[in-house]
């Protein structure tokens, strides 16, 4: 069988070597190739591909994104319609992103961004000990990864709640589901995790209204899509101190442009979307198997639902 | 029952009125208290006493810390022999404890003191994803505070070793036991973190010689008492680059002078001893449960050895 690798930022080499050890058939090409005839491609592998390069092979078994998110897959307008986008779920992505999170909300539970400005004005000062019982941690958006955040959170002792558009059940969460239940679920959220996927439904999401609904003072933690932040109206937030604190990871643009007011914000920490890198040993294991269910006529896992945006 | 509370930096209000929650028949007083017989006091309950308060009250039952360490008690020479030591655990304390150390081990295992700099630099670099797998944590101390740490962290997936003076059983966590496997574990361990009491054999042991068996470039985190480090040899090893990060929450002197070193270099952390703080209902219940089991006759918990010095 036969695949080829396009992405516009990932290098194809280490994922090359990785497949092979599990696939030592398969024949591995990179986008592009000049002599390949693309009626003899069975699978793409692909990260921000380029648009209408996934169009061009008639004869796809699957479509293999190299990311938790499609959406860099669902935004090509050329793409077939037919071929099933296979998702990557691996337990080193989901473990980098609980790491992250779990790291993001007891530094602002803990008050370390402003221990940090204390420490840069030489002032010995303790701010008092915040209760973890008494922390309201929500998680918007449940699937594998937000699912894995609101449990840890929860095992940490956080008053944890989810939201998401469909229902869920994870023991210890408070689960609020559907547009209607968003108001309540930000009034009672004071460090708000971000963990959806950027679908028609969900971009924009956080926007003036939304941020308003939060406590006075909420922090914001968004390690999932940039475009689920209307990010003018965040700095507005931050402004009017109706948002303590921003911790950032995605952004509408990447890489973050260096004269966007993010990176000198006071209140605002930045981090070059690394929340969660892909790691290629474990993400090529995942593919390999998804690649050998497929050829043995099984259904690979987790299917991205095209409707649904994720 | 009559309880004296002496401490030269608590406030006894909230420590009273959560003590007579539990236990209304309690004399509470506070040092000074010029009218009361000496030999009238049952119980001395006490954070960083003026040195031979303790000693004025000559039929005491028990002396009760505040704090997870006795070192303030100690170092009394005026200390009466046969009255027992009661140290305080209570599982605020150990979750505080707990939320410190995952928070800054994640911290600079992810690097993110690293993208702090970045970020101040307006620069958008990813640094690579580290395997959690891979990265080896060392507990110091594997007493109640220590063995949660050591076991939260095991949990995260951290290859995570302890050391005690005494053989500890932890599951998953490799043990190193006693003075000659010092050596041994701190060759091992790129993330050091300290969760000894201050005693006679403690004292200093983190100087130029044990610093300079760490790997070069290995992190400390040190949230249990300023004096095991040697704070010039700690300074020394920053400016080689022998040790590349640490994190501060207690030092030799306290208040930490305005004038330290610590307080603007690029690679320390400074945080004001607030890693685990007390919480007053949490560690009232406490020390009114341990009351209770003396006037029953029964062995309040935990005791401290005096001639361990913890």
């Amino acid at each position: 069988m036969r695949l080829v690798f396009a992405s516009t930022t990932k290098d194809p080499q280490p994922w090359q070597a990785e497949l092979l050890r599990h696939l030592p058939e398969l024949d591995f090409r990179v986008w592009p190739d000049p002599g390949l005839d693309p009626a003899t491609v069975d699978y793409v592998l692909v990260w921000k591909p380029e648009l209408g390069v996934i169009g061009r092979f008639p004869r796809l078994k699957a479509i293999l994104s190299l990311g938790a998110g499609v959406d860099h897959i669902l935004s090509d307008p050329g793409l077939p319609d037919a071929v099933p986008i296979v998702r990557m779920v691996d337990p080193a992505l989901t473990r980098g992103m609980v790491e992250y999170v779990v790291h993001w909300v007891l530094h602002v539970h803990r008050d370390f961004h402003l221990y940090r400005d204390l420490q840069a004005r030489r002032q010995w000062e303790q701010l008092g000990a915040p209760e973890t019982s008494e922390a309201r941690v929500g998680v918007m958006g449940l699937g594998v990864l937000g699912s894995a955040c609101a449990k840890a959170l929860a095992g940490l002792g956080f008053d944890v709640a989810g939201w998401d558009l469909a229902a869920k059940e994870i023991p210890g969460v408070r689960l609020y589901v559907g547009n209607e239940a968003l108001p309540e679920f930000l009034a009672r959220t004071q460090i708000l995790v971000l963990q959806l996927p950027a679908t028609a439904a969900t971009r924009g999401i956080l926007d003036a209204r939304a941020l308003a609904t939060l406590p006075e003072g909420a922090a914001v933690i968004n390690p999932a899509r940039g475009e689920l932040i209307v990010e003018k109206d965040l700095l507005g937030a931050l402004e009017t101190h109706s948002i303590g604190y921003a911790v950032l990871d995605v952004f509408a643009t990447e890489p973050l442009s260096p004269r966007h007011p993010f990176w000198n914000h006071p209140k605002v920490t930045v981090t070059p979307h690394i929340a969660s890198l892909t790691m290629v040993p474990s993400a090529a294991q995942a593919i390999a198997a998804n690649i050998r269910r497929i050829e043995r006529g099984e259904t690979p896992f987790p299917l991205a639902h095209r409707e649904a945006g994720f």
